[in-house]
């Protein structure tokens, strides 16, 4: 953190009654030593939040990993860092702890915290010739099947080379960072954040060897969907999910935006992938 | 076949004209030799096939391994035998060809079929005290997540003793003859139809080193719903879906009713799955 | 049990001083009960037991789990019971840990104990008209790469039937018994010892979507040793190493001489492998 | 290529004559175009070419990938770049097929490749404070397993942070180029060569969900061989091995010796995959 603190965003999770408590000490707290704060909810309808001209310097984020995801792409455009604090269960990408936040403030005010910068994908659904969806994801983006537990086809392309149709459960795209999410359960590496890199990894693929691949960040993956008996949906950091219909194509790249998120007490990558059980 | 073919049931994938049109020259063929008829679609809205009394020795199937499963489904308190004649893709528990449907009736009814007999499995929906739902499966019972692309959670025990929970895609309970199916995607291995035997496959679990387990066919699986942020949904045959709640318990075992196939040119097991391609 | 035992065969893992000592407590208070022992050491240079004429009821084995493999072994022929006391680390297939003896032996001497027995498998190498080893194992026998890390070529069939030529680290071939051990960490499930069963899983096939196969227990399998560039070696429950050669074949079956364990306190086999940390 | 050939170095497969034979073609038309050559056999034995003083501007190399592996091995520290002509089968690494070595190399001459760098690894075996052996890898390092199909301990930590202890058949480190061979097999991924990055993947691990790693290139591992039952060795891309002892440490990083490869007709990565039956 190279410039002060003087305004900061608060956004807590909807409908929890201790992450509005903590967020109103918080707030407290920080009006006393002069920083001006917008307190939020993180509204699971809406795409984005209203912060009505608030200009934020950061913002505090009370929630799991789930809703600092949610908020991270929600405030993409306007590339304030994100500070977590844990109140939810595996808490891999918040970095404080719910009961540390006094002293982890203050550490914020004294611009002790380090930026670190993580990459993000963004992607554009086609069907024929219209856009009809597009988004940011931190984590990852997913082509699956419905509800019905029935493979679906693929013709997937990098960079407009083919690689070839599939039959699957679907296709995890993840950034460096969304690999210790859905990816790895698909069968997916674990990648490095510092690697600048997106991970494709298929979902249960039917008599295929295909494997995970990890390409460098500038290329460009499509995915078209040829199935016409199965449902398919995308969804978007394990949260929000857009049906899609056979000859949709998908088309993914990296995003011009980053996240960013505060380190106050960098603890390294491997030592966090121990402490929350990946090995 | 030991006794004679007089009664035969036709049943067709519904809105496929050629179905139809091969369904009536067959038809037509086995009048000429004094075998009765009747035929009737395989709605996809209904659970049964109504026969309004007509009692056959056998029934012939047009269409493909998804329609096969099905009228098995419907029809399995007849416990009368079921002879595919593929007008699908794949075609793995189709017995005959279309193109071939002529010299395959004569050996029918010349009763030079043999039958073999295919374990089931049969379940049931607890909600609280309750039953809600129950039925039958000839390749699979899946207990996956819904359209949205996020870990569920499952408590699993066999034999009331617990094997433990698990965050996974969901989890496949499957018949030898449906290892080849969805099964075989989510990582469980082929199992011979000559063993009577359950095989059980989690789908994507995240950080678990649990692995398929094949059970003899007397036990007793259990699987209970424990997420509550993400949507449940059991899966029949890859053709059926249901949906479930946090607190439901499904109970699995093998069926008292098998499926009958008739086996006109018994190809071999192994000799079937390379032609199919699984290796 | 059903007949008494008043003549026991005491082995011990060799070079092992408490193992000795805890086998001459056990002979002294067998003999208070009139039951003749005879100690032998399990020496790893020899392919059998050297009984001398003595005649036992049952085999009380001193060991890990690996003596308990290579014991049930040599004494394949005797067709007595064995029961393993765990001096080991796993000890999944010893019933008694080593201060359990006591009351162990009074049971056994009540004839409490349950019989279980458990299929093996029996194996020929071919080199051109000639069988230039033969065999047997209780949990696996692997065809595997030698000490160079480097893939080889391998020519599989069942029952006559081509499954194809796969490159390969190798394969194991496993009783139901087997798979906890080396199948399972080369991705082949858990087949239940109930099941009479051949689980045979390729070891990190090269661009192959060939899957774990479970049989039941009539097929006969035969491994075509087919690659020249790298050495391949035969493993018999990874403790016996046999070099093969471009040309071998490899048959394998079902043995006709089970393994027969002595089940004191039958702990269900779900059980142990919760209590062993599969799941 | 920015500068001109006037001096090439020609490296055939050993004990293969019609390597040779073309070879010496080669030979006399490079000597029609004035380019000096120096024509040797890779010998199996050596670890260094002897060049006699020859100063290459270039090398050829007539064999399969393994003989351009061994070839880059032997020339890495002369930095000179390496153009394969493919005898051998899968020809991943060389260049030109055999029949187009008369264009290939008058592109050569004519200035047309490009030259591109792959990095490589390099290690260290230590033996208490010893170092007892070293070396440099294009493809892979590989701890693994002997003859015996027996698991062995190794203890992982990457930049000195622990990973843990696995019980496993071993494990691959990769370069991004060397993900295509053994590490596939293994179950890692495919990583884009563009990419600087070390691919980490476990051989069979045992009751383990440790997941293969793709790190930065800057990072160092350590493997300590912890299993005292079981004969561990070190291969070097699939061909060269090396026994190692409890207690010993394999240290591996990134080596400053790049590969250098002339692309003639820079065929994308993905396609190279596509026509070699990646997917």
């Amino acid at each position: 953190m190279q410039h002060p603190v003087h305004a900061l965003l608060l956004v807590t999770k909807p409908g929890q009654d201790d992450a509005q408590q903590t967020a109103r000490e918080v707030q407290l707290w920080l009006r006393e030593r002069e920083v001006r704060t917008l307190l939020v909810e993180n509204s699971l309808d809406q795409d984005n939040l209203d912060l009505n001209g608030f200009v934020p310097d950061a913002a505090l984020v009370l929630g799991g990993d789930g809703t600092l995801l949610a908020v991270a792409r929600k405030l993409r455009r306007h590339q304030i860092p994100l500070l977590g604090i844990n109140l939810g269960h595996v808490g891999f990408l918040t970095e404080v702890e719910e009961e540390d936040w006094h002293p982890s403030l203050e550490q914020l005010l004294a611009q002790q915290g380090r930026i670190s910068q993580r990459m993000a994908l963004e992607f554009e659904v086609k069907r024929g010739d219209r856009t009809i969806h597009s988004g940011w994801a931190l984590n990852d983006v997913v082509v699956n099947r419905g509800r019905i537990a029935r493979l679906i086809g693929l013709d997937i392309s990098i960079d407009s080379q083919p690689v070839g149709p599939i039959r699957a459960d679907g296709i995890v795209v993840a950034t460096p960072t969304g690999t210790t999410a859905y990816a790895v359960s698909a069968g997916g590496p674990l990648v490095h954040p510092e690697l600048e890199a997106i991970c494709m990894t298929p979902i249960c693929p039917f008599m295929s060897h295909i494997r995970p691949m990890v390409l460098d960040a500038g290329h460009r993956i499509r995915i078209d969907i040829t199935s016409h008996s199965a449902e398919a949906c995308l969804t978007l950091d394990g949260q929000v999910g857009f049906d899609l219909l056979p000859g949709d194509a998908i088309h993914l790249q990296r995003s011009a935006f980053d996240a960013r998120f505060i380190n106050l007490h960098p603890k390294a990558y491997l030592d966090k992938l121990r402490s929350k059980g990946y090995f």
